[in-house]
């Protein structure tokens, strides 16, 4: 037996027991006749001590121990001189009297240590290394206590788990797939779910009526920072619900895991429709820890000649409390800050509400303090407030004024991670019209119902069906999403029509769910959520890479086993294929 | 809102309440001013009453529903006249006031009853509509019973849920890898994990301590009956343990699952080597519901000039307790059982203890009733006792005398589903020699610890070295294996250049974990089980493929998606791959 209690666990109340504990040597210091040795593993450390005058052997020993060497040691649990109020185990120490080292190590490439002089890649290469250190831990901790959270919820609500298949049939519609080439069925190809999204309504049309799944999915995207070729959805799906039903039910899991996970209680979630929050925010999924709602001022600034506002299609603008005490260097940085490319607006209009009452706006010369007023007014602004405007066409500045609120309220510290504001945003479009390809495509999946009464408009202003969708929104990040579905094989036929399929098309790529429609579906719906985004944003970070015990790069690399490689020439060979990269460049 | 209550929950309790319930339409009866639904859901069945003399709009629409088409009712819970007491909803009946058809269905290809009339094909094709029936719904049901049991007996000991990449790297050691190419990494290939066991050992180094996933894996191998192309497993790892520390953890795990989900007890799990289970049942997996241990009788039967006896490396044989009885016809039987190639004996000697107290058998001429009289001493028999005895070569016999053992147990009804009896196989081979390649191989995988002490053996003689490996056999199944890893690199190195691997091949393929081995690896060792085997032998059933909700058939294909499919052109070309078939045929 290598130890009898973990290193996170002696305390005074063991005093004078003989123990062993086993794990890695985090530091060595040579104090006089003593040496003292964190000993670390993955409940915490315990301090060992060891006296030349108890046993010069053993202390010589100690001293040739270096970092994260393993070691197991047996001693007595004794009161320390000197206590670590810090730590659970700070109160004791243990008096080694034997000293047994299981594996030696070399040093390692970074620092163990809750802050680390180790990069990225290094980290990455290292992973193993990474994860002995305390927040990567923490992080690992976490994620598997929101995975049981979440199958105990459910699970006592009647949600059955069922695994879906991983190797299915590739689909052109959406993202790219990952494919599987199969050696016993020469020249054909599985490929690996992006969702497990056909199968679960199979299962409700199967009578399984509550299902739920925590399951690896799979894009084959060009990654985008913070994008994982495979990632974790946490997958539902309910028999004989109406949108109300799904909402209720996962507004329940929501606030359940936000109370166990992080201890906040949030109250009733809000709810929003995709044009308010379009509206309201530039964004279908805002942040609403704070306030600093779009104003649109069409009304209130145009025809004072000034051309910037009387030419734009919206003028819209922000109230920043407090932030009239910008000062003129702080103002030029947001100025430069919405020209960037990325956030794409040509200018920045400002007003301050000074703390003595006047208004002080950067084209005075078009409004005089009369004028400004309006404004004020408009915003609700207090003295001391800072009121910033985009104008130009009505989806991009929308977007510009989205990013900068976003920005103000990270600098000025208002995307509290400590805080939790889940969102509702509902009655999304249906379809989104693509330019590129002339084609209109479904914004969610070609599965998603579309509001009964909208249905009419599928012929005539397609733009304007909306479509029965839902998104959960957690501190600005879509957490989760999900529809009602169709469950009737004509208007399942009608929606691929409309989306481009032929019906050939139709029936190869899903012709087993429209079949299975005919035999009995019943009407179902269903939600998905981003496990390993949900998992960060209850950690308090937005890095989901940190919550993913092995994670690739953005080249989708892993780069601690150094994949994905070459095949071996006879492996190709079996699965009847080539490469011939020489061609495509 | 669809429903009130399930189809399972109503009873006598709720006489006179409105409810409302939604399902299937199992069953129409139309008795004389009458009609009688069976509506059906995943919770139970209820029954539905209409009279002529309530509505009699009501009824003529109940009349023309047909089987599986999906309603929704309104009504009032009433008792019924004649009970069914082999339902909980038999005391009732819903005396409907509205019905809703929420979807037609068309008359399904099968019969949706617990016997079906439905071949496998079939049933596979339509797998949503099977589902429906209750002997694979409760499979499913179960499925996830063991699968929450499991998760919450090793959370309460502190195992972490660690979730591994499914895109890794192909290994040419084992069964073959599924690869997945990279579009990204032009002519690379990611490999699916046949099992996550170098990235748990990582775990270990990295700390994690007590790891476990249950997890698909995936392995293309010619398809055996009862084999999946991809399969779960119940995989676990320990820090900081030797083999006793995982034999009493996963007893516990076994123990718990037996008794929660079968009802049954079962005391502490009988161990047993390797060579003892070989010598005793012919077989690594023996399973020990009943007893027909084998008996080796070279010292009793040699030296009566019976040439297939004398010239044998071993005469060994099971004393078939009760089985006198047996006529000509039945023993014949027996000997065309073990004369098949599959069995590959060549002949079986069999000797009644009548119960008379008189010994005949098969080859009296060579053997009197005094040399009998020593058989049944060796065997142990009693009167009423029929002892069989093989001869030949000594592995291939044990292997014929296993199959007659458990080919006599299945007849004799002594492989009962609701007895379980489990069993740790222990002290492996390490190695294995294969003829064809002329090389050894590992008998686990090449992770494994041997024996310290049998270390030096691995010189002079490699097939004497033990391994530090056990397997859990439930019910003549292996249902779950592991061992303790090697967690230093000289040994791992070494274990790698007997197999046969050069430098090169080992650094390419575990340069990681062997490079991890010198940052500090705790000793470690682990267990895996085949969730899918595990569930089916709790379920009572051997056959796995009922316990999968979408499997596979033996050609690798999921007959309900038609998968795996062709690719397009522009697929292929965006993956770099071309397929040519006509080359290798």
């Amino acid at each position: 037996m290598y130890r009898t209690h973990t290193c996170g666990e002696l305390n005074i109340s063991k005093l004078n027991e003989t123990v062993s504990l086993a794990g890695w040597v985090q530091r060595v210091r040579n104090l006089g006749g003593m040496t003292f040795i964190d000993l670390r593993d993955r409940y915490g450390i315990t301090q060992l001590a060891f006296n030349e005058e108890w046993d010069h052997a053993l202390i010589e020993d100690a001293r040739k121990l270096g970092r994260e060497f393993v070691i197991s040691i047996t001693g007595k649990v004794i009161e320390r001189s000197s206590k670590n109020a810090n730590m659970s185990t700070g109160e004791i120490e243990i008096q080694v009297e034997k000293l047994e080292v299981l594996n030696v190590a070399k040093t390692p490439p970074f620092t163990i240590e809750d802050e680390t002089d180790g990069g990225e890649e290094l980290r990455m290469k290292y992973r193993y290394l990474d994860l002995r250190r305390n927040p990567v831990r923490e992080n690992l901790l976490l994620r598997n206590r929101v995975n049981l959270e979440v199958r105990n919820y459910l699970s006592k609500l009647g949600f059955v788990d069922v695994e879906t298949p991983f190797l299915i049939k590739s689909t052109p519609e959406g993202a790219r797939d990952f494919v599987v080439p199969s050696r016993m069925n020469e020249g054909q190809f599985y490929a690996l779910p992006q969702s497990p999204q056909t199968f679960k309504q199979l299962l409700m049309v199967g009578g399984i009526d509550k299902y739920f799944q925590i399951v690896k999915c799979f894009r084959d995207e060009d990654l985008r920072a913070d994008r994982q070729p495979e990632f974790t959805q946490i997958d539902c799906e309910m028999s004989f619900v109406e949108r109300e039903d799904i909402l209720s039910t996962f507004e329940g899991l929501t606030k359940h895991l936000i109370k166990e996970i992080t201890g906040n209680e949030v109250g009733e979630i809000p709810r929003m429709s995709y044009d308010e929050a379009m509206k309201k925010y530039g964004s279908d999924k805002p942040d609403i820890r704070f306030a600093m709602e779009f104003v649109e001022l069409n009304e209130t600034v145009k025809g004072q000649d000034f051309k910037v506002f009387d030419d734009a299609e919206l003028v819209v603008g922000i109230n920043g409390e407090g932030l009239a005490k910008y000062s003129r260097k702080q103002i030029d940085a947001l100025i430069n800050y919405v020209k960037r490319p990325q956030v794409g607006a040509t200018g920045l209009v400002y007003c301050k509400y000074n703390e003595d009452g006047t208004l002080k706006s950067s084209v005075d010369k078009f409004y005089g303090p009369e004028q400004l007023e309006k404004w004020a007014t408009a915003f609700g602004a207090k003295p001391g407030d800072l009121m910033l405007i985009l104008a130009g066409p009505a989806d991009k500045t929308r977007k510009a004024l989205n990013d900068l609120r976003l920005h103000i309220a990270e600098e000025e510290g208002l995307r509290d991670p400590k805080v939790f504001a889940p969102l509702w945003v509902l009655d999304f479009p249906l379809l989104e019209w693509d330019e590129d390809t002339q084609r209109w495509y479904a914004m969610h999946h070609p599965f998603t119902a579309p509001y009964p009464k909208d249905l009419p408009l599928l012929e005539t202003d397609p733009a304007a069906v909306r479509a029965n969708a839902y998104d959960l929104v957690l501190n600005g990040n879509e957490i989760g999403g999900g529809s009602i579905r169709i469950h009737n094989k004509e208007l399942q036929n009608k929606m691929f029509k409309f989306l481009g399929f032929s019906d050939e098309e139709a029936k190869a790529q899903f012709g087993f769910l429209m079949d299975a429609f005919e035999y009995g579906a019943p009407p179902h719906g269903g939600i998905a959520f981003g496990f390993d985004r949900l998992t960060a944003i209850l950690g308090g970070k937005e890095t989901i890479r940190d919550f993913i015990a092995f994670p690739k790069n953005n080249a989708g690399r892993d780069l601690m086993i150094d994949a994905p490689a070459a095949l071996d020439q006879s492996q190709l060979a079996e699965l009847s294929l080539d490469i011939r990269i020489a061609e495509k460049n």
